[in-house]
């Protein structure tokens, strides 16, 4: 039986012979592990046209013998790009794929040396980064369980959220949690912002405490073998003022929006309007300062990216996350951020912590 | 009163001019951390002949004119790089210095295009990173307490350190107590590995439970007010066997080695071939795979490189890990990693947890 790991090379050969490539060179980690299995970091993977090839140094020997079949390993003592270089001329008059987008100015000119004048290199346009945006069903599989684990995370600390606690306590607390239920770490640092504080998109921690009749922001992902999620939710310490209540309503009703808009065939930009038009019919578009959702998998954001204007057409098994919300400078903000697999039907979500305003 | 940012810059452009270039661009964060004082996630800065420019999106809007006085803040709509091209070409006929190891190859690319071609682009090998390896008074305080924090972390762990245990529990637990401790996070993924674990110097905490008679390798790293410390001490859950004594002395031995040869003008490799010659003398030099230490500062992984042949003389007020390590094979492995600051005297140890061989 061939392993995913295989298949996924042989799929790659054929983008790459599409665009007119013979090989592919990655040092980036998250393609190498999707493309042989190597979770180390540090790695240069060549998908060649027959094979493909795995260089590694020696803190991780046996790491690489115990998770990489489907490529040739070789440990090395200096520098990785100089090994690859060496193997690339004996290869000879190769078009090599790489990513223009990843490789450094610097690795590049390494590289180019090294293999000679012989290789053409070639760039290929988020060729991989296309191919990882359509999820097998072992992989939803997995990001399931990851989403499971962050909406318990989620559940389990609603009751921390008491008078006096900290905005970096909470964060520890959740960061402690997911460890325990087997995340090998946050996928992001872990976002608590209290009152004024939830007006930050991106607010770290601070020493905040927490007051009673104030938002509670937390947004969380956890990455659970390899895979990570990403879950937001806004809570309310108190009971919430009419206005809160109505910003709250707003920004559900536009994440069901874009949940309703999620189907193949529709532009990443067509979701994102989804999600914007109920938030400007509401007047509250000149809050929502961001985009609607990202891409989701082995790395936090990835393909596609649900922004305004974005063309591209989403497809079966692209998982993105859902998370519109408004920031009121000053005042707080409400934001409601949800994991969701594009399928030929409804939105299959995939986190399923509750989603309605919990007054606490 | 000048804020260090500005002195930053001020040194950095005295360098520029020596590499005959007027302004300096970067968009790694630490970079731009260290010459701003911004911490977001995403922005670039444009050190100019006179004065600095930083740009970044809508969501650090606030945090921006939080965190930066010492540049000028523009809220970007769209592409970053855009916006810098833009400035670029208004100030004209500019050498701009970049970082050919950082940006990618489709940075630099869409950088050239939209600067225009009176931008000359030039090359700066590690020029800011010779400037962060010689760190300020205030940033050695700064890293003192990381170093104290991880410390404190490793001997409150100790008594968790009980039959059953398993490896990502104890991760768990070490995380979660950085971060009540006022960590932000982890510096690294905390590395606990048991019995013939402890043999791989990168080992991920799995499932694995603790038995008696065992190693106990503990690699923790927190990140404090954004400097990183990095700290593994190695333990023996029983009574330990003469051999594994025997190693531990090597590898003791090496360490004290190295502390010794830590000064201002010896190369770096002068201080790795310190701790290696001790654990060749022991018959130990090939079962020690990687190399002695590394610089440590905003990142975890810095200038100046504690490695074999290296030949970058070290100055007072670099900052470096001390870790050598024997590791065998089914056996089991061990490290001894301390934080410490060159001086012209002896060297300054941050790190603080007990060094001797610990039989729980």
């Amino acid at each position: 039986m061939r392993t995913p790991y295989s298949q996924r090379q042989e799929r790659l050969r054929k983008a790459l012979r599409a665009a007119k490539a013979d090989a592919f060179l990655t040092l980036h980690g998250p393609n190498v592990l999707y493309l042989c299995g190597f979770s180390g970091s540090s790695a240069a993977l060549l998908v060649e046209p027959r094979g493909a090839r795995l260089w590694t140094d020696s803190r991780y020997t046996f790491q690489a013998a115990e998770e990489v079949a489907s490529a040739g390993v070789r440990i090395v003592k200096g520098s990785l790009l100089a090994a690859v270089g060496e193997r690339l001329r004996k290869l000879s008059a190769l078009h090599v794929g790489f990513e223009a987008s990843r490789l450094t100015v610097q690795q590049l000119q390494l590289l180019r040396k090294a293999a000679g004048s012989k290789v053409r290199w070639q760039k290929v346009h988020s060729l991989l980064e296309a191919q990882r945006a359509v999820k097998e069903p072992g992989e939803i599989a997995l990001m399931q369980k990851s989403a499971a684990l962050g909406s318990q995370v989620f559940e389990d600390v609603l009751p921390l959220i008491r008078p006096g606690v900290r905005e970096f306590e909470l964060a520890a607390e959740i960061e402690y949690r997911m460890r325990r239920l087997g995340a090998s770490g946050p996928a992001f640092e872990t976002i608590v912002a209290f009152g004024e504080r939830s007006a930050l998109p991106h607010a770290r921690p601070t020493q905040r405490r927490l007051r009673k009749n104030e938002l509670v922001v937390l947004d969380l992902g956890a990455i659970l073998r390899h895979y990570c999620c990403d879950l937001t939710r806004t809570v309310y310490f108190g009971r919430a003022p009419a206005r809160i209540r109505g910003w709250y309503q707003a920004v559900l009703e536009a994440q069901t929006a874009a949940r309703s808009a999620l189907r193949p065939g529709v532009t990443a930009g067509q979701v994102d309007e989804a999600a914007r038009s109920v938030l400007q019919k509401h007047r509250l578009g000149r809050f929502f300062t961001h985009s609607t959702g990202h891409g989701l998998g082995l790395e936090v954001h990835e393909d596609p990216s649900l922004a305004a204007g974005q063309q591209q057409k989403l497809q079966s098994f692209n998982v993105v996350t859902l998370e519109p919300g408004v920031y009121v400078q000053g005042v707080g903000g409400i934001r409601i951020e949800d994991d969701a697999v594009v399928t030929p039907g409804e939105a299959r979500i995939l986190t399923t912590a509750r989603r309605e305003l919990l007054e606490l």
